[in-house]
């Protein structure tokens, strides 16, 4: 058993940029929590493998990206699922910290 | 992909219990609520199976517990990972809502 703390790792770079930590690495999962400021868009993008993840935001709100411009609204507890072969990303409207989960580990 | 939005399973029952939602299930993993009225224990388990689960504090307070009466403060923002076999639980000394993640799903 090993304990996280996510307030440790609550920081935020300038404007625009994302700061990230990886913060859990196993064979049956990976755990990163980025850190994005307001404006910052993590571009869409996909990985042609198996497996899922999702994207919690922790805290801020914005947009999940997917495929052909689509954009979901994202607050504070919500999770969006997604395929690791769908295309998935994530625009900062506010500093906004998001957990993401990737099962397998890539 | 798909939106879960925690906000729509904040719901808790009489003092003393939990109410469970299972958010997500998939070949992958999966992604389940748990809101556990302050007192609640979540009593100390495991199964003898390969995999990882994280146990995310989402709201209020408490203790991760391990094997031998093991005690591990739990606040908003921590994060208690744990192979699958390995002994753990939760108790809940306010509301407290959780979020299980369990890989390969069980």
């Amino acid at each position: 058993m090993k304990k996280i703390e996510l307030d440790e790792t609550r920081e935020f770079l300038d404007k625009g940029m994302k700061r990230f930590f990886l913060v859990a690495d196993s064979p049956y999962l990976k755990l990163i929590n980025f850190n994005l400021t307001a404006g910052h868009v993590f571009p869409v993008h996909s990985h042609d493998l198996d497996g899922q993840l999702t994207i919690q935001v922790l805290e801020g709100s914005g947009a999940f990206l997917g495929a052909e411009k689509a954009e979901i609204q994202a607050k504070t507890g919500d999770i969006l699922f997604s395929e690791i072969r769908e295309p998935h990303g994530v625009r900062a409207d506010t500093d906004m910290r998001i957990l993401v989960t990737i099962t397998p580990p890539i």
